[in-house]
């Protein structure tokens, strides 16, 4: 496979080091892909004679009809996909295989295999993530008016509706969708034609190779084109940023699940048992999507310091691109399914949420919001005597609005009954009508929004 | 601060892991812009009566103007920028002061101070990668026909021309640019007016707020926007991009820079010297760019280590965004400073260069190519003629085309006096003119629409 | 200060990148130390006079003492803390000044004050994680037998006591202390001598400076030791392993503290107040501690890809290994000392955890203990038989001991009425006595070892 | 499995997601001598007849006898090694393989498993970095007199033996393993026996488990038992700093086997060719192994990450350390045997590294030495002479000791023909015998010390 110059064959060790057959197989459709049309293009350009470039493409599709049937074989001495097929193709066609090879280089190769790889990914992400707003569209839509306490810190803060809640997963997922969108775009530049780093000699077509692989043209600079795994990257920190919100919902999940919570009751579909403790029913999928986010940023880490100062052009270290972006692929699909399942399928126990939401003085905020309206009293102040107030209803164990008037008063004089009405959490929800606002009738606004963007209805 | 709620004020511990005021006084500029444009809109909507939101206007204009002559004052007790501009506002104008905080919250505020922040920081970081690339298209259009050995592993592998190589790294910025455009369009909306997590019952027009700050409109769901860190994240994985590839080309300065290689006689104004060593230039601007890339990563992972697994809406641990951008931000404008000023600045030593690229068997690939054109041998075929052919030629320690004719028929019958017109350096690269290739045509032609691109001549 | 070989000096962007002074003056105090040790031994060698030796070391104990008074200056153009020293030296003392620098180079200088400094930094992260165990063992002793609901995946397991739960933290400290201890001792060899790179033809005894500095000896290899960051990387694991503890108990406690688990009532001086939500408590401490176990981590990673590739020996990228171990020291202090002070003034609602122990058929796993034991079923059996159990009660929305015998003995008759006394919680934890068990008389020998091994009494 | 309580199996995605059985089947001979310790004891302190662990342990060996046949069977819906094992117990030998599963849980039983695991490994790992100090100690011992330019800032600096080189990676692979051996001593405590998180009420014996496998002792607390993975992170952690390591090893063999250095010609063994260029020998093996070092890390911080706040105890996320360590454990040891290899088998062109070691002013320190030495001039002094004379030699482009004495006293007239002497490479390194220093007297001495630590000879 190198030509004639080495005298001694590689050792063992260097066999399983240098071995990337048992990952990169997984390339085999985009090498035949890239194959095809590369060797379509040299029997075009009268590179290769066209009944040669004939004889090859129709190889090429008998191994790969192999691959389909039987797997890729895993042949160390071989080893990476390109030379796992040539091999085979040449035991298939005879020498006419070595023509193939002309005008490219396993550089380009590989280079232009993994794009198409990562572009697939993308897609796949893509409509991963689309399932995901779909079911967060749809269970916010039947829960635009549930009322749950809105968190910060963890902390009861103010009422909120679960609809809105969902909705804040919808919006996470459309920046994701739009970090993968333009990852890809700015990847669709084919390499091939680059051959090992300086280009070719050979009149070859790069734009019409390019436009039968469904890139937008091809790369401007050899040397770039075999060095760069930007693409590769870009994909790791759209997956990553992904798992980031994708384990921010899991964390709600496992904490609403939780008894002392008690928000949800998940799928037991998507839940498991104890091999010890009979009643348990635990968070297990959730547990993994958050677990998994620290495995795809560990898989982003791991191509950063590879190719953090690799000199120019290709280097070996380059070979380690693929694992961590396979890794993250595989877990990334299956948290976006696990998530989105989950959403589809737990049940809101909106009584409990509602009954929390009452607790916590939530509503506070209403009454300074109230002090300020009402009484033309600057915030800052309304909100002193709100905390004053706050302050009593807790010495006395009780809501904000089982304090009696005289109470209030006690507090600020220019406190009336009318202050009543701005202390339900009906009232504090339906009151944030600002754009973007927790109000019902804002979340039925987004969400008919989000269903005209995804096509539904 | 807080109300009139807590019994005892915070420890001093607390005071001091609380306080964010020694590293958020950094954004007093976005956060007057941002107070100004809320109590405008607040005047403008009848929440605040005109007089006294340009009572609050004008104060604020004052605070920052001491800001500007004096640095913010650094009190813990203020805890963070918001809170030491409201006290000064209050000390300055009195209790209309308090207005100013209506219908928002700190949670709104800094999310948009820093939006507002690192928004400049991705301007700065397109101006330090367009001077970069105008560093290198000027650079690259000089030396569009200097010869270099190109290497792959390290190994040199073909002639290049160093206008390809370093137009590479043109390529490479402009991906970069790409990103932080990206970056920037994703985070251009407004929160302010999600007040603390839910919105508010004010009639506040977000979009106005939105509109004065240069945003293209508010975000879409208060949630949301207040536990939203996408865009810090967005800012470091552009920056993490941007610096591997400064660590590419530091690593070849240094390797450049070298005695045994030579290649480059680098700016005294960029080198230093050794306490110990007399003799000594050392590219230290390099390496700190290359060391520099690693701090930039951690960066990122900190700000991804620290969002994983936060329920919603706002946690206290999203203070930790800003140390690593104010950190990755500092880091990459100095990076792109000094390898801007590096490659303006670089003698680049063309006839050390030339020597390396006719050392090496560089153009034992012409060979292969030669063989394949003139005497249609398939390349792996013509490949391994060529590999014996190297063999011959590094037993008997000399070049390629230092073989006699006779030496070369040895190997293969098929070779005839015309392949030495291929083995030449020259010949080399000049047959390399496939789009995108070396040739030193093909980077006149890059370099052109670079230039035009850049709006240069 | 690079003798007489550069023609122009620095540039702006150079001195701004090169310039360690506005950090590397923290470690003043070393480098004092560090040269005091130096010059005392050239003095007793001879290699400086004993009359210059005494100048040298009285002008640095003046520049000491400036230092002391006024802090140290931050001029770039003098680089980093060696120089800066130096150069004051040379003020002070006038040419003899130069004398100090014989015989070392700022590579092992840099080396040996950091690693002083990183000795300290050891022994302040120790003396921290002291004082939290001290805490714990004190408020597990307190309540060594106040039962909770011990979680798996954050659901109610089985009954433990809060004791126990808090010396499971006390175990994490002391892994931590070994580790920082390990570190110490890896650490603790001397570079000082090492010169450059290559040792120095000076007659030094490198085994004097190593003892005045309280090293175990010296290092063993030049190159190695100028070369060498393994001990700032030692550092930030143990802090990175640290910081992670010390979220996963920030975690519970920011759990603990919500309005549905209730089982914590944090310490005013802890917490903070909202700007805008008069009745918040926010558990800001604990959050922060989280969210810096991010930064610590980024820290560490940073450092490492730093490290990566770097060819011996001083290369000037290791002039980054500061600023992470700088910021992650300075974070883990606060860690420590904040949770200490949580772990010590939190109080513990210890009514609302037993209540909430007796939910979630935490007892489940007794019965089917008792069931093994009683009726000598096999465990897979029993544990059938007590999942049967709770889904009757879990549908008659009762506990575990509120199912009567005829309904237990319908699902298996070898069931009995002595089965009650093993479903209580306080049974169920006195029960498991096994070593290391959560009974209250286990806690209590663990936390009587622990007293012991403290010093506490 | 789970008991009876669920209503409706997993779905798809969750067997998927769920299963750890694919990579945690890898713990098989750990699981079954847990499993066979475990019930020994159980037998032993009659928790089950002896003639039921009898049956127990023989039966778990006929599962072992098949999977060492077989390999393990990969069933999804049994989940785990743990489940896989204890249901083919049960085919086996009927209903008392239930009696297995008395007095622990999978989390007692994973956390024994896998630390046993860790332990094989960082054993393996130990006697890898063994071999590579063999390899290093020998290679040193050969080129103890070898000189070469040592550089800093990859700039000549001084001349050092090749020999003093290598023997600063013994002393990095040395803190390896020190580093590994503390990991070992600090998780060598055994779990079993904390059952699911509290302890188990069982009479069961957790210092016989202990010592039956191998373990210093059982763990203190049950919680912090099943909750802990520091274990994996120490030795993720040990393998990343020897990672590093190798990665500046592998670094310098890329760089000296470039054309332009030439110092080593690397064994075809280690090294492959191109399928384009067929003069290429590339040094693969050293940069995979530079390459493999990011994703070693990449792993260390996929579990940081995981692992950061995560409440107690046992976690599903938790089941996310297993990928990390095996991937890491697998690349290291491929890593050491290729570095070993390497070291072993490299040609070191040593009049190459002797003729580069004269280039480029190296021995310009023992200029600055002399003068303070011979004239006594303070060293700053010398340095700054030393560079005037570099000045002139490099403007005349010749080597300092090809100065003329007037040349070098018009200088400073302080200097004498002696001064020649000093300037050669051999005076150079043979001066430098401080401890730990370049001069081969030394470098003998450090040989001679760790041949007898390692046992050699």
């Amino acid at each position: 496979m190198w030509g004639g110059r080495f005298a001694e064959g590689p050792s063992a060790i260097m066999r399983e080091i240098n071995a990337s057959i048992p990952f990169d197989k997984a390339l085999w459709r985009q090498d035949i892909a890239a194959s095809k049309a590369h060797v379509a293009m040299l029997g075009t350009q009268g590179i290769v004679a066209p009944a040669d470039a004939a004889t090859i493409a129709a190889g090429l599709d008998r191994v790969a009809a192999e691959y389909e049937a039987n797997g890729v074989p895993e042949d160390w001495d071989l080893e990476d996909i390109h030379m796992t097929t040539e091999s085979r193709l040449a035991e298939l066609i005879g020498p006419v295989a070595g023509r193939l090879h002309t005008a490219r280089s396993r550089n380009d190769q590989v280079a232009t295999d993994f794009r198409l790889w990562v572009r697939d990914a993308i897609d796949q992400a893509d409509a991963g993530l689309a399932a995901l707003q779909r079911a967060l569209v749809e269970r916010a839509g039947e829960h635009a008016a549930s009322i749950m306490p809105g968190f910060t810190h963890l902390q009861t803060a103010q009422p909120v509706t679960l609809g809105h809640h969902l909705m804040a997963y919808y919006e996470m997922a459309a920046r994701d969708r739009s970090r993968f969108a333009a990852a890809r775009a700015r990847m669709n530049r084919c390499p091939l034609g680059s051959a090992a780093l300086a280009g070719t000699g050979f009149p070859i077509d790069r734009h019409a190779t390019a436009t039968a692989l469904g890139f937008d043209g091809p790369t401007a600079n050899s040397l770039d084109a075999v060095s760069d795994r930007d693409f590769a990257l870009d994909y790791l920190m759209a997956a990553s940023q992904c798992a980031l919100h994708l384990s921010r919902l899991a964390e709600e999940f496992i904490i609403w699940a939780s008894q002392p919570f008690g928000f949800v009751r998940l799928p037991d579909s998507l839940s498991t048992g104890s091999s010890i403790m009979p009643q348990k029913k635990n968070p297990d999928a959730a547990e993994l999507v958050r677990g998994h986010a620290g495995r795809i940023v560990g898989c982003l880490t791991a191509l950063m310091i590879t190719m953090k100062g690799l000199p120019l052009a290709y280097s070996k270290d380059m070979q380690d691109d693929k694992p961590p972006v396979f890794e993250a692929a595989g877990l990334l699909t299956l948290c976006l399914a696990a998530m989105t399942g989950m959403v589809e399928a737990t049940t809101f126990r909106t009584e409990r949420m509602r009954a929390a939401a009452e607790l916590g003085y939530a509503t506070a905020t209403d009454l300074a919001d109230w002090l300020v309206r009402q009484a033309n009293i600057p915030f800052r102040e309304a909100h002193h005597i709100t905390g004053a107030a706050v302050k009593l209803a807790e010495g006395k164990g009780v809501a904000l609005d089982q304090l009696s008037l005289d109470e209030l008063r006690g507090i600020d004089a220019r406190i009336d009954e009318r202050v009543y009405a701005a202390l339900s959490v009906e009232a504090s929800v339906a009151a944030r009508a600002s754009h973007g606002g927790t109000a019902p009738a804002e979340v039925d606004k987004r969400v008919a929004e989000a269903r005209a963007a995804l096509g539904l209805d």
